[in-house]
């Protein structure tokens, strides 16, 4: 299978974009219905029968040996965020239709049906959704959702009839659950591990559990002039102590990260000590156990440290993810396929740190993901997003192997 | 005299404000221009010729015992900032009066003559200036200010002509300091000092040398949730770091004081690590030396936070303020003047780290100042801000003292 052709068609689905500034494509936009209609055909290309399902999610199946084999899902995304990277997302899906290409070049047939699934709602920048299209996979699209307005008011209702789509018929997107054999994803990492270790490819072990809290720290508002240090209660100093705590208590190892996003200082001005100061507190972890005991830890410390700078400290959670496991027997699965396409010994096992579509599908099958490196320094959800030719044609192998080994023993 | 009659006096003059809110009077409202008058009263029901300049003070003056004696100048301002407290400024005023009037009552003259001088202009809120009554009296009205407008495009020339005032003459409010003894005044301490350590009086030493700089921390944007910890360059826990050295140099004791009042996270998100921060540094010491000193080891120290943390440091300096020392002689007949009254042993020495009018007359003659307890924990600037007539009544008493101390000896 051909790394740059497979580099080349990220970067040619890039040019359907809403914005002629930088890369963005929203759901249900003339540029997301384009990337749709050319997807379907590189899907119908490899040998797959494409549909549209009631959502705007692209499938193509694949047939296996036995007519109505059960499927194995082979999924990713095909929105991005605004001014995003051409690989996020897409790339899982160029691979799954790499694959059948191969398989149907060699006419080659496995014991399960293969479905390549290109999400049409992961990120949800249009609405604000977020995995809209494998929510409504497995387990429903919620109605509640066709009042929401994008930011020219248009309602995520209208959106659909515009594409063609029959809001009524949303629910219709639902699979059986009941006909998969199991859920797999290939993703860039949008992060730097694999990179710095020199490894091409991973096994995702857990998308990572995770918490926001929003902190408010009050303290006493003074002149910067006239209140001798030992007198002041200032808010932001405490807050600064703070946010070193997470940093250091989330540095503990493992899977564990800690990060301070935001920090505002009400009413900021130079000349005036800081009154009140809030901030937030994201942390994740691929358990939920170290996760709980980080938070423990961490509130406890920041609890301290506001009794003894005379502070109070005020905090709620506003959002919580609870950790989604890989499929041990998948883990091992796309282990093997590493281990054998990509060599280097046994296969880097890490956890994701940022949700994917695999967490939805967890509830109702086995799921496994494959990470693939992330060229410039990790970064990703933006222009400066990379992955390589070489690495892409890697991924493909593995993720060959990967679908094969559901031959054997699924 | 009566302390509770000039407290209830700076109670009654914050009725004149441009707010029916809360107390605001700005340079040349109508509510100034009501406060002007009422204070030309009270200085001509005290005994004095008065007089108001070209640029708005109110200047009363009670002649020394030989015509045409040289001056003894007693100042502060009768403009407030925004939603500010009754006492900045105006008590040093009304106490002026009040010493003023008791030497009317008893026929006493002094061989100097004393100037009460009522400055429209310190805070500046209204044209954004600072200390325009003082400069234009000490060294000459800047005729560039004449353009500067207010929130409502309102022109300070403007405002001068529909207060009754001539621009093209706001120079003549210069005054002649050879015809000058020296300038004193007094002040709330607007901090915490005094009320700490339950004196009613202080005298200060020196007006703080100070300095601002705004700082730029850049590090490394990423996901919060897949960028390990050992591989960020978080620019907010770097600034965080940053703001703990600010804050424990300036605490090594002394007038010496330093205040991290700006903080911002540039495009601040919960699950984003900050990749820049921009934050203030003020800092403040009764000397330059003591100030430049901890500069230096503070500047070193953020550098040396940068170079471990990989980020990029810039700063630079928005603002600089010399050191302005009281004169010793003036500060000792201060001194005197609160054991003679207040009592409690040697008067307590504090560096004044607000800016003052002081500043500005000490470029023509010797200086000194007398800070009056601030009670509510010495919070100024405020609505909460206050001062005890037993307080008031014991500065008057000092005050009297003090300026007859220069009979003496000047």
């Amino acid at each position: 299978m051909d790394g740059p052709e497979i580099v080349a068609r990220a970067q040619a689905l890039a040019r359907h974009s809403d914005s002629t500034q930088h890369y963005t494509r929203t759901y249900l936009t003339a540029a997301h219905q384009a990337a749709a209609r050319e997807i379907g055909e590189w899907m119908r290309e490899a040998g797959m029968a494409v549909r549209t399902d009631a959502i705007g999610n692209v499938i193509g199946r694949y047939d296996g040996a036995a007519p109505g084999a059960k499927a194995l899902l082979v999924g990713s995304h095909f929105d991005s965020v605004r001014n995003g990277g051409k690989y996020d997302g897409v790339l899982g899906i160029l691979l799954g239709i790499a694959c059948v290409g191969e398989l149907a070049r060699r006419g080659e047939k496995l014991p399960v049906a293969i479905e390549v699934m290109a999400f049409a709602d992961e990120e949800g920048a249009r609405f604000q959704t977020g995995m809209l299209s494998s929510r409504a996979l497995v387990s429903g699209f919620d109605p509640g959702l066709l009042d929401r307005r994008d930011l020219q008011g248009v309602t995520l209702g209208d959106a659909m009839r515009a594409a063609g789509l029959d809001p009524a018929r949303a629910g219709e997107a639902r699979i059986d659950a009941s006909r998969v054999v199991a859920y797999v994803e290939v993703h860039i990492e949008q992060g730097p591990v694999l990179l710095n270790e020199g490894k091409a490819l991973g096994v995702v072990t857990a998308i990572a559990a995770g918490a926001r809290h929003l902190m408010t720290v009050a303290g006493e508002k003074g002149h910067a002039g006239t209140v001798p240090m030992p007198m002041r209660h200032d808010a932001l100093a405490a807050a600064a102590e703070m946010v070193l705590a997470v940093e250091r208590r989330c540095s503990a190892g493992g899977s564990l990260v800690g990060t301070v996003g935001i920090l505002e200082v009400k009413d900021g001005t130079g000349n005036v000590i800081p009154g009140e100061v809030k901030f937030s507190v994201d942390s994740r972890a691929a358990d939920g156990e170290t996760l709980a005991a980080a938070q423990r830890d961490v509130f406890a410390e920041l609890d301290a440290i506001a009794a003894r700078r005379g502070v109070r400290l005020e905090g709620n959670r506003t959002h919580e993810v609870r950790p989604v496991p890989c499929a041990s027997g998948v883990q091992d699965r796309i282990a093997a396929a590493i281990e054998r396409t990509a060599g280097g010994g046994p296969a880097r096992r890490l956890p994701s740190g940022a949700g994917h579509d695999a967490m939805i599908f967890a509830e109702v099958t086995d799921v496994g993901m494959m990470f693939v490196r992330c060229g410039a320094g990790g970064v990703s959800h933006s222009p400066a997003e990379t992955a390589s030719p070489e690495d892409a044609a890697l991924a493909a192998r593995a993720l060959l192997a990967l679908l094969r080994s559901f031959a054997a023993g699924s």
